[in-house]
């Protein structure tokens, strides 16, 4: 394998081409029209347009992706995430046009690409799910009894159901009957179906994956949890590993259910088994992602392996180089994905030029971006502008890292959760290490930002108080000449 | 301590407030006028002008400095490397005006800034030092005795010598007369004394050190090992740790060694031990470094500590947070300096503009530097651009990933070790660990660099042939419309 195609964009593009330089394999980046003088362009041996703009007449297209193969002479394809990376049928043709996928097996993907089938296949190793009825329910009392053995609170959900619709909480035995007419009714109207799932409903829910390797001789391992439960809109927005409550015996719990998921797939390449923790550190399958993770980096940097350069050795048939027992976690690694959105508006994307672009250096920090200053966000993708990873010995100086790394972090021209990622690492929930999925909805409004920047502003004022009461001396003082809108420069003097 | 100034410029001075900044402490940059809108003066929370751009008119200038300190309510200081890091006067002056210099006493910087005394205290504790005469000889048969004691090829120096003027290698004891009268003569002419030392040659020299830290309580330990035997003009062009060649037992007792050596004078604060290495793994000490290195990142990385942060925490009183035993290597870490010089014009410095200057990104690349694009290397100052270290499960990968990095470190206007750096991770004498203070001397030439990039050449032409003969498929293939000179595109093709 000397020529490797790379099916996808921005930062996971170039951070594929990376590792894959690192190995002496040439790369081929595919574009679209929108993308023409993008960084990942730039960066490959080759490139090759595929069609405009919209994913769906380009970075979509399987088979102008496996032409392009043909064309450069590249024998893999590395889908990077989204797009086609959990694409069975792409995955199918790939191999059957004698190509190889850097990613797992069609049937991997199959099967938990799907929630039946994905649990199905969990369940042959007893790995642990949320309790709740398997089969959907009509009667009242035969709910009320699952219920009551399932264990309040618990969660009614519409068997025919989907985006909320149908779905109660119930908090006590007493509120089931009313809770449960309702919900029936619900999802009668809506639905046509009357029929519900009991569930438990997990109150105070954290997002927990682990990442699990697995080659072609039949090896898998875990490289430990992430830690994912500080989300917007339902999607992650910060990272890290490891989990700051997860303690020795259950990380070992935990990374033992991913392999046996795994495995239960015959599971080849770098996947993610994704968990839900309650608050007494109960675990729940929740499902299976067969590609590479956007977080994947902080994974990398608390293990010190190259996820990819991984990938790429599996899918050249090679055996893992190492052992569970082989695998440490040093240090701790926090990512915070700077995507082009207003958190004053709801995080809504906010696209448009990066006037100003500079990004922060030092000890223990990462950037993992696609773009420079100058550039456009475009915006028929996902706007994630960057991620900014950053480790230290432990938590706090991650912590402390991410503070000084997003300081430094200098965009202008259009919003982002820069802002809203330092709001997050000086919040006591957060740093207390005491928070849960709901962070964002419970302690983030538009006033956060706004308080942070008057109590700035106004500590600006006093030390400028302070300043004039002090002596000047006959220093040789003088004006520094430049005068830059650079955010190393707010709240900063100089002597005249 | 809540307010640090920084004594110092470039690199180092950013460097060392991104640290105070993760700590919470604010930090004053001094500047001369060459370096109003230098980085670290931006980056600094105030900054000060401290007199004209020649170093002995303002960054040598302790009292200046002293006063800006005043001035800002400062109440500590960091030299930094250079400058008046090892000034024992200076050291001495900061106390006396109540201010803390994060660095050593001046009792350890004199003792060790002077090399009779250095070797006075390491004797203390039976360090290994170069077999020879501990006093001055001139009588030629004594000489001659001495030599064969010490065992040959032996090195004859001129007591009162410099410069290598009346300096003799002599291989074996048949040609020690003629070579002795010779050097004899030679120092009797050059110095008006022609009495010399005998000392045993090393042939094959390996430049090693010990980094240290020794606390106010008392507690010293070592965090391994630095090799810098690449070098050019006698000055380290190229660091890594751990080294390629130390076995863990040879570690471990140079470790002892360099601690033995900083309790010789009660040592408090970083500092480095350095020894010369011969073909037999036997080592000798050379002298102590009482300040921060600059290749201090390389052992950053591989122990997950932050120096400067424990260079402040030592200031403060505070105790070493781990012992020796806490202390382990992960992975290995290579260092390159960029310096602003011309490789094939024998390293001399190559000042200008840095009219393109894009760093290098991603997994295990760190860049520790002072510019931006469109800036100019002053000519008053050390004309190191940046220090670019890689990090990696292992040396190879380290070496793989610092030739990744150079490869898309983009420097124009101004000539670069970069190509040079290339050229020694690529050479086998490095790669296979085998290489010496000789290697520069020994293997890089004016052609070493134009081979590379004829080889190069000749590579790109063939690929082209053979992109002529492929076939154009109907893929929906367009132009890139940006043509740019950057790094990334150079030997790359485009489907047009």
């Amino acid at each position: 394998m000397n020529k490797i195609l790379v099916a996808n964009r921005g930062e996971i593009a170039l951070r594929v081409m990376r590792s894959a330089r690192e190995m002496g394999i040439k790369t081929v980046a595919v574009f679209s029209e929108a993308d023409r003088s993008a960084l990942h362009v730039r960066y490959a041996d080759e490139a090759i347009c595929i069609g405009p703009a919209p994913s769906n007449q380009s970075y979509l297209l399987g088979e102008k992706i496996i032409e392009a193969c043909k064309v450069t002479g590249a024998q893999a394809i590395h889908p990077g995430y989204g797009f086609l990376s959990e694409n069975a049928a792409f995955a199918r043709a790939v191999k059957e046009a004698g190509l190889v996928l850097i990613g797992p097996t069609p049937e991997a993907m199959e099967i938990m690409g799907n929630k039946l089938s994905a649990k199905a296949a969990a369940l042959q190793y007893n790995i642990p799910m949320v309790p709740g009825t398997e089969e959907a329910i009509t009667d009242i009392e035969e709910a009320k009894q699952r219920a009551i053995e399932v264990g309040f609170p618990i969660l009614i959900k519409a068997a025919a159901g989907g985006g909320g619709k149908g779905m109660r909480i119930v908090e006590k035995v007493a509120d089931f009957d009313e809770q449960m007419h309702l919900a029936v009714s619900e999802a009668t109207s809506a639905f046509g179906d009357g029929s519900v799932f009991i569930e438990r409903y997990v109150t105070s829910p954290r997002h927990i994956e682990i990442q699990v390797l697995g080659d072609t001789h039949g090896n898998i391992v875990h490289l430990f949890e992430r830690e994912c439960s500080v989300q917007r809109r339902h999607q992650k927005v910060i990272e890290e590993a490891p989990s700051a409550v997860l303690t020795p015996e259950i990380r070992e719990k935990m990374g033992r259910c991913a392999v046996d998921v795994a495995r239960s797939v015959n599971y080849v390449g770098a996947g993610t088994v994704e968990f839900i923790l309650d608050e007494n550190l109960d675990f729940f399958f929740l499902e299976m992602n067969t590609r590479l993770q956007v977080e994947h980096p902080v994974t990398e940097m608390i293990t010190g392996l190259d996820l990819v350069k991984e990938q790429i050795k599996i899918a050249r048939g090679e055996a893992l180089s190492f052992k569970q027992e082989d695998l440490k976690i040093n240090g701790h690694a926090m990512e915070l994905r700077v995507y082009a959105e207003d958190p004053l508006n709801n995080f809504l994307p906010d696209i448009g030029t990066l006037q100003t672009y500079r990004t922060p250096k030092g000890n223990g920090v990462r950037v993992d971006d696609g773009f420079e200053e100058g550039m456009e966000i475009p915006i028929y993708y996902d706007p994630m502008i960057a991620k900014l990873i950053t480790y230290g010995k432990d938590r706090e100086e991650a912590i402390e890292r991410m503070i000084r790394a997003i300081d430094e972090y200098d965009i202008t021209g259009i919003q982002t959760t820069l802002g809203f990622g330092k709001f997050v690492m000086q919040h006591e929930a957060f740093t207390s290490g005491k928070f849960d999925t709901h962070f964002v909805g419970k302690y983030f409004n538009s006033d956060s930002l706004k308080t942070e920047n008057e109590a700035e502003a106004m500590l600006a004022a006093l030390t400028a108080v302070k300043m004039l009461q002090q002596e000047k001396t006959a220093l040789n003082q003088s004006a520094e000449s430049e005068q830059s809108q650079s955010n190393w420069l707010r709240n900063r003097k100089n002597y005249i």
